[in-house]
């Protein structure tokens, strides 16, 4: 293997913003609210090409943002949520791939959100933002890869929500999306997730700090936002590689405290997970997105299954680990089922992994060539279509 | 079958209390600390034969309390939380058992806890309260077996937590317990357990009332206590349970709102779970019983699991449920696999239920086939022992 065929890193990288929409030419949201003008932070990795052919987007989870890969700055320590799938030689090869990576409609990453400025009050939305669907933020998206010039996309790709906004793309923009990898998704809540979205939501709201949503001048709801972060960090690990990681370890102490400090290392993992989340995101914003999860049922029953179905040409791949019990294994063959029943191609791979729900988020070889494999096929295919064509 | 073979009620009951040990001669905690005088609720049921050789203990789980079985006036409508076992005609049957059932030390239902008024400062004691463990809870059902003039158990038993003290029974007091049921518990709690236990714990001690444990003159962390319950809830069905139970149903509605009120059956059931639990359980009670579950570990090693189990005599029946995932299968059997590899005679069954964690509470034949055979087998064993004697 030469140097040049190391996997290696996009490198330096800048989110980027687009002002797209206006109050006269607003976003319509399925709420039957509009939005208009709305800020989108974006990411973009690699070179599009003369064709504006070679474009995929990656969508991000709850809780991430618009930088999927590299680093911020030359002394940056944190590279994107992605880093290990994007750049030159990993799966989202940037050699070959322009890669798009946008903050979710509702984040709080530079993408309008409840945090942002309403431009009528001049204040911040507060719960006075509408409410959003998984179907508004594959709306926005597509307005931001319009806006790059690109028609039609090779792959929108992710996992978990992202997983959710893939597929709502394929659904959605039927003659824009060649190729949907879903990974580590479902094509509906449990009623398991929307409990636990539900408590989640409770112990923001519970706060004495929420204020109704209205808290971005005052102290915030850190405490409610740092519970529901704790209890959704346990459902994203994996029973047994929370034992391994932790087991019964006592935390910087001998023996029990008999008291009520922390015991337990994975008691002071929960309290850092939780703590840290609440200085990088917005407790509105956790609302917001849950609630879009929550709401996501592109197929309600089989009549609508069939009807939504009939235009989609993308290819799927849906992906998903062994491990993974917040959205597990049976999910992901559910959504397989439909789509094959529903004539449409569709590829599965189970996959191995310690790591629970955050699997999809690690470096795994397995994980890698699969997608590697899909992609360069789609990629192919496409090609030889051009080549055709021309 | 005839009318006197039907399954009956116990009938109407009555909680009776007894205080135990004194400020003289206190009740020693494995903390260090001591606690004197000790109340105790406690119920019975059934008649203690000549001998004294018909005595049951039941040990109730997280939340429950002494009135495991029939009514406590005509009108009541609520049944104590074992009353499908417990009777004339059931598993443990009252018309040969003596039946007894107290509230666990540190409860918030008539034994002392840390809602119970310290006679030193005559203010509640709160968090001032010693922290307890499963052995403590046992040592204080011992002195109320002995104050009830009874030397040796036919069965401790228990469900969850109630299986802990079942099992910390036969380790603590061999000599007093021919056999221990530890049904749908562990003998240890896992990492995941724990995580959820420390949320639990940081959303009442989150809550601005909880005031330090000191909130029972004033208004009561409830909104906190309401959130640990209804994320432990979550734990307690299986997620096909709640699938089959609500799906996705929406709750009184047509649409969806959105808006935050509640759109799903399921987020209501929830929100019911956490109102009612509060207005009969004690914040600080929640904190000290999850902190004793938590140090709750018999078998740390080998080692010290050999020489545990070297005294040991019970007979043990192990029994779990296929869906309950906050105790799974995994847990019962490593507890098989302790007893069995340390040669003691242990029972081990399996169940199918829907349930989850709560299937330990329900009506199920075959749980309550296997309940009573074991328990008919123990009986014979003793009174064909103590024909031989005699």
């Amino acid at each position: 293997m030469t140097l040049e065929n190391q996997p290696g890193s996009v490198g330096i990288v800048t989110t980027r913003h687009v002002e797209l929409f206006s109050r006269e030419a607003p976003l319509s949201l399925d709420c039957g609210a509009t939005l208009g003008p709305v800020s989108v932070a974006y990411e973009t990795y690699g070179t599009l090409n003369a064709t504006a052919s070679n474009a995929i987007l990656v969508c991000h989870a709850l809780s991430g943002n618009a930088h999927a890969a590299g680093l911020h700055h030359p002394e940056d320590k944190r590279y994107g949520w992605w880093d290990d799938y994007i750049g030159p030689g990993k799966p989202f090869d940037t050699r070959k791939f322009f890669v798009i990576s946008t903050n979710n409609l509702g984040g709080c990453n530079g993408t309008t959100g409840p945090s942002s400025i309403d431009p009528v009050s001049g204040h911040p939305y507060g719960l006075r933002f509408p409410m959003i669907t998984i179907g508004d933020m594959a709306r926005l998206q597509r307005a931001v890869v319009t806006h790059l010039g690109i028609h039609k996309l090779l792959a929108v790709a992710g996992g978990s929500m992202g997983g959710m906004i893939a597929l709502q793309w394929a659904l959605d923009y039927p003659d824009q999306v060649a190729s949907s990898i879903v990974i580590g998704s479902t094509p509906r809540l449990s009623a398991q997730n929307i409990a636990f979205n539900a408590v989640a939501r409770q112990a923001i709201m519970s706060d004495p700090h929420f204020n109704n949503g209205d808290h971005y001048d005052g102290p915030r709801p850190e405490k409610g936002l740092a519970l529901a972060r704790m209890m959704a960090h346990i459902t994203y690990l994996s029973e047994k590689g929370l034992h391994e990681k932790f087991g019964r370890r006592l935390q910087d102490r001998e023996n029990l405290s008999y008291g009520f400090e922390t015991d337990f290392a994975v008691e002071s993992y929960l309290a850092y997970q939780g703590s840290s989340f609440v200085r990088r995101f917005d407790a509105n914003t956790y609302l917001y997105i849950t609630k879009a999860m929550d709401y996501f049922d592109p197929f309600p029953d089989p009549e609508t299954t069939a009807k939504r179905l009939i235009p989609v040409t993308a290819r799927f791949l849906v992906m998903c680990f062994d491990t993974d019990w917040r959205f597990d294994s049976s999910r992901s063959k559910e959504l397989v089922k439909i789509l094959n029943w529903n004539r449409k191609e569709v590829t599965f791979q189970e996959l191995s992994s310690p790591h629970g729900h955050d699997a999809f988020l690690l470096d795994a070889p397995q994980y890698k060539e699969s997608l590697a494999g899909f992609l360069n096929r789609i990629l192919q295919e496409t090609t030889d279509r051009e080549a055709h064509v021309a």
